[in-house]
């Protein structure tokens, strides 16, 4: 199985009162990491968008274990955990230096540019075949 | 059973290229429908902060069913979907003009401000205790 | 002159490590508030958007002098500082109980839907003259 | 005269229906530049702020050229325009394969943990002295 990993480092600004980053940062890590999974596999997601395939989120969900710091170096980990004639759902492992700092995922379905449901396009699900963790 | 709901309306910027709120916009609209409840139920989070009572979020999950546009008035109704002695989660169901937009929760720990586990103040679980939906 | 009030309540995403909002948020809450101004003058900017008339930003600014902090009720005063054929220049004072905050500006240039210049219609340059502050 | 140059690719969650990055997440490159201008030069911010030296922003401003979109690769060249004993400010360039994308500065005070003014520390300013642009 592969994974894509991306590293960030904790913006001030995604940071709250709390001097940890605001729970909602995670999402935006999520969808950096994705687009990053997407762009490796040869399928960029900004390309996909212009052709017509479009994968909207229509679910996430977010487990918090400990928090990350301002200008913390943050690795995303990223997979596919199920793969679906249309839709896919990708899973992140947020870690800092290989502490688990989060966990969560995101459900995608395909639809056109006029929010039609399609199916994945064939050779999208080969190149995420890979990255499906089992 | 009571709900507090809150109203807001779509802010440009949490649109995204898709024309619609950005999914992660409904994560601050969600605690700015919780931060309005417990204000309601007399022990304003800003407060209860300052007090050593803070409420980190540890998980919280999203079902996104239709897009909210820019300057939609949107409404998020939060009711306790679960009252414990150290855990508290929130319910949001989001609406426009009583379509459902989307609907999540959010799971909180209370900690004190060293991050220590403790007690749910009992005044605050008797003011909670009319939001929770069964 | 007329002038257009909006009220927000700092959000708990907006605050950062420092305790107060982040300097960004001023430029959400200046789009908030002038959302409303166009909204209160009878020419919603969405409407307007939708009718292919933009006023995309071009150049802002914004002086700080006192902090924000989460829950804090903040009114955002707004007025028009010029007013010109194909630009506009929005004002804006951001308080807290009569106590300046911020003092800002944003200039828009109007362009239609595939971003070429045009003057703002007749109709909106009436509209909002009442705002100019001279 | 050195500079510093951050790249970032633009996030999903930065555009707005416009189609472009949101005017306000130029504040943030800022941010993140200025971030590794200061880490480059020996001083990060983190480390300065744990030791009572905070520069928060008192002003800012952009000037907004072209729409970057998202996914585009982005750099933002960092120099410090002015060196005071008890401010400095920062100037940014935003360019997408050198075509200027939007140019700006912000001015920050130092003040200590208690929020009182003080001096930069006599070696932070040594330190951004070759970043002077003059």
């Amino acid at each position: 199985m592969q994974s894509y990993t991306a590293r960030i480092n904790v913006r001030y600004a995604e940071t709250d009162k709390m001097g940890v980053a605001h729970h909602a940062s995670y999402l935006l890590w999520f969808e950096l990491a994705r687009t990053g999974l997407l762009r490796e596999c040869g399928h960029s997601y900004r390309d996909m968008e212009s052709s017509g395939t479009l994968l909207p989120v229509i679910e996430y969900n977010c487990r918090l274990v400990r928090g990350a710091e301002y200008d913390d170096p943050v690795d995303i980990e990223t997979t596919v955990s199920e793969l679906r004639s249309r839709a896919v759902t990708f899973a992140y492992r947020v870690t800092r230096n290989d502490t688990l700092l989060a966990a969560g995922w995101t459900r995608h379905v395909c639809v056109d540019a006029d929010n039609r449901p399609r199916r994945l396009p064939a050779e999208v699900v080969t190149a995420l075949a890979p990255y499906v963790n089992t």
